[in-house]
């Protein structure tokens, strides 16, 4: 077989758009040949746990899974009872993305609140937690925060923390959806713990695929007793991998040096260099700051249209004409100014 | 990262221990570079439908998922109402090695039977296939049988078709789990549509991993009335792939040629090779037919830990002794060779 | 056996604190004795189809429960499949008052709309009617009004007609919680199929309690179309009552004559009297429009502490100090005159 | 409204073609009147506490629920996390008559066992009490029996005392679904509590409505270690009624007195009389023990059709034409001498 695509052709619709880094799948190979255990008692796997220790501490432990609506769900379910809800944005993933998944699949109820910016605060919180001890309600037990947000906005380490110690004040535990944690992280040059770890987040989702994995993200409990039953609940909610060595091999390439970090700061770089270059054109509207690998912009409809004949992007919203540019850690510069030209030739 | 294990050493506990083959990895990396759409609408997705349809009908459809427990619940979920249940060997993969996910996570009831090789008839069918009518009764909807069985024994099309023309007389629907399809396909020197579709199985969980790909199963719908919303079940269940396109390239590469067949060939030739190799050792006995890559053994305890201190394998059944030894895509006559020498050293 | 309580004493708090209406009592002595079939093949249970035909036309089919959560919950069950979502108000009982059984139980994801008066309108509906065919998103599939509502609110026949025509158009269908259904026919002075059937409503949720059941609601099936395998869910969510025949004797005692009537007349006409007796006390606030049997009013809450101690009922919103005070078929004129007079002495 | 049956008409059926017992009705009746507040926390159900303890000992806690499906669904969830499974007989109530309500509304795998008599022992409970600690299997976490059992067979206490033993000797737990333990109870001579508490069992299913209750089963934890959340998951799984006195009245009007071992001493004693009265007529074979108020025969087909058109009960196994007649509270010694009367007529 010969590639049946050009690889030369990038998109501004998703960083899932992109393909696997060099890095990554040359740690594929590394692990390929001769057998290994399956199902996760392999050696890759028993070196990953030092490698995510490094990064969110002594007491983190890993488990890979699949995808990120697994590691959501999975997550969640290990956190709460069946009684127990989850507290989280009306814009979050787990609410509008995963095909009900954490309804269907997990049995999980979310409990949403309007926000302006994706961002959870004390007081929004404060919207749900409450009626604890009352059986007609489902009884709040998480707050699930996304940094970055699905609206490419960022929280810092003292949101988190604020928002951290409010929840464990009100007797809730804390998930971050860390789809794009290693986008924040390098955003705000901050080592990854200062985001989960250090701020109080008790369970952590954190994604690989969307930085450069083949495939593959990962539960991370950084609160032994924030969570039970992972190892049981991963195979009954259909994420263990067989051939698991080689989930994680990505994550040591990904996670022993710095390729993470190189990925991120290239694609949030991408991300502030097309902000930058269409800001300024005219009938061209920014309305969200650009704090990572995320552009949101108004555009009259039809440059839109004309536009994704050339790039494929997608609208965001319908209604106000707002569309979504998202940059990879595969998008250079070259790419980037193409697509601002083509912002702005169709704009005239 | 260099490799951190012996890619010398094999084992016979499991074909999913094996790594990956090296076509399957250079489609990886074809398929790899610039941008492909997300989530199943990339272009090696869409060749994918043609390949399928080749070897399984006109009719066939095959959506690819992550792993084998979920090709099969996503099957099952697509092919059942709510309050219709799944009729399977006691001894079937769905109830005795997927942690519960059919009930957990699928909320499907299964009705066992017990058989003698893993296989059902229309006679054992029969055990579970009454109460039409009755609310009290989950209602029988699907009949569950695997090709290779567990037991690694396998249904012939003629016995298949028997089994599909009982179901298909009595209202059910018939699933096929075909983790090791190819497996059986190669012994039997048939066609896999001789095995399905030509036979009347409605519905088959398609097995990639084992036979050599990195990661990857598939839905395959045969009959299309027989199964409903699995574009959505699919994501719900949490298995739409984002970089799905690596998944399509891989089964491409598997089943475009006759690699699927080479690698089946080659563990089931291993298979007898090992069974010879043994049967005469005295002490040694082999309780099962060997039809394909697997070999039931009945040793001495105290042979069998010694063996497993130089060979990982599984005891399948820990009051008799049996034990079990698997050969896979990428074991050797030397591999057999030596490992026979083994037991034969260990008897003695 | 004694009363163990003040048959006197009423309350506030809501119309499921009343007990059975005498003539309910009355039809449950009257079947029993001797032996009736089991689970619903009874002779009073045959009889309801008729009964339930006169109120909601040729095509209602009903099959009794045993409390409104199930009514619900089987309802949307059986009008989805498991990728398809409901949409319903921020305020629904549904979805503030089930203990999450929807999403829990029936794994049914809930999509809600902020609604100022617990309505929904067909421009609020579109709010999450969107993302057809894009299997990142539940489907939206259902629209689950409430009526009465929540906050003691009416939708008109107009209203409701207009919701199911806007549902309908948009290849959604319309499930009506009728727990209060009897409030509402009565307080419009129509019969219940113009609030249902005629308005284009496709499965109701009809309740039985709290209009003077022993026990007992009813999902009732006006648009066969709308839904299907309610005979087995009602059975697997179980909600099948062995001893049917009682349900169903209490239903034909509530709805062959004009019991329901008499006793929604006789709430709401006791609600209508409570707000106009508090109404007009200084400091008391009746800030919603009192259209059954529902009240609500703002207190001081040390006047609302105080009350409490004399008679029960709840805080509706402890942050706006909002109370909910509720009648009850067996509500009386000397009961609420009784409480008023006690509402304006707490508030000297 | 009139009685539309005859109520001296009684069936051989089962126990759940009765009505309700005079004295329940009574306390029904004298439960009524004035206001009591809902979902249990009236003054009916606190009374209820102690009656249950009086039975099961000091530790023992009551929950009423709806029906027997729903105290073994909530019983069972509250005895287990997500990945863990239950052991029972092959024939056991929760496995062949909930309609798959373990598994579909629950989660719940059962993990099924082959018995003679419907029984369970410590040797059959090993056939899957195996694979601890093995993700891919279902963990087996309790052991659910039955007394008196599906087949009319009774554990005696020592019987029940070894499982228990061994049960919690391998880390289980169990639990009773004491459908007709009343019966049991009552044909052995010993308090409830002989086969239950003191016998080691931890959480029972406690039938009313068999016994004469209207309607109302009780989830009773004797172990408070062996279960959590029953308040939240009885909200959850649509089991709390919301006129909840009348479910307590009935129960205590069972159990304060003598009323429940009067109902199942008369319908053991009725089971007794018929299997004499028939063990003698040539040609019916009565192939089970008669322990309670079940006795199975076996009958030529055509025997057994004449017969069902004179008076109702249900063939238990269509392949060897064995019936089921079940005795009720209510059954009078006239019932069973007509109906012997009758067997014994059609088989000439």
């Amino acid at each position: 077989m010969i590639s049946r695509h050009d690889p030369q052709l990038k998109s501004f619709a998703s960083d899932n758009y992109a393909g696997v880094h060099p890095e990554i799948l040359r740690a594929i190979a590394d692990a390929n040949g001769g057998h290994q255990i399956a199902y996760g008692d392999d050696v890759y796997t028993e070196a990953l746990r030092e490698v995510f220790q490094r990064h969110f501490g002594e007491r983190a432990q890993a488990w890979p899974v699949f995808n990120g609506t697994a590691a959501n769900v999975v997550s969640l379910r290990a956190m709460t009872a069946q009684w127990e809800a989850v507290i989280c944005s009306e814009t979050a993933h787990i609410h509008t993305d995963e095909g009900g998944a954490p309804e269907v699949v997990g049995g999980i109820k979310l409990l949403t609140v309007p926000t302006p910016d994706g961002k959870l605060t004390p007081e929004l919180i404060d919207r749900q937690a409450w009626g604890f001890g009352d059986v007609h309600r489902s009884q709040p037990r998480v707050v699930s925060i996304s940094n970055t947000t699905e609206l490419g906005t960022l929280y810092t380490p003292e949101e988190i923390a604020a928002v951290c110690a409010h929840a464990h004040d009100r007797g809730l535990l804390v998930h971050l959806d860390g789809s794009r944690l290693t986008n924040a992280a390098a955003a705000l040059d901050v080592p990854m713990r200062a985001l989960t770890t250090d701020a109080g987040v008790d369970v952590l989702s954190f994604g690989g695929t969307k930085i450069g994995l083949l495939y593959g993200e990962a539960v991370v409990v950084l609160n032994p007793e924030a969570a039970t039953g992972i190892d049981y609940l991963r195979k009954t909610f259909m994420q263990l991998s067989s051939k698991m060595r080689f989930v994680s091999a990505q994550f040591e390439a990904l996670l022993s040096g710095d390729l993470w970090l190189r990925n991120a700061r290239q694609a949030n770089a991408m991300g502030r260099r097309l902000a930058a270059a269409v800001r300024d054109i005219p009938g061209v509207e920014v309305p969200r700051p650009v704090q990572a690998n995320a552009v949101f912009a108004v555009l009259p409809r039809e440059v839109t249209e004309r536009l994704q004949k050339r790039f494929r992007f997608y609208t965001w919203n319908e209604a106000t004409g707002e569309v979504r540019w998202m940059c990879a850690f595969d998008t250079t510069e070259a790419d980037v100014d193409a697509f601002a030209a083509a912002v702005r030739e169709e704009m005239h």
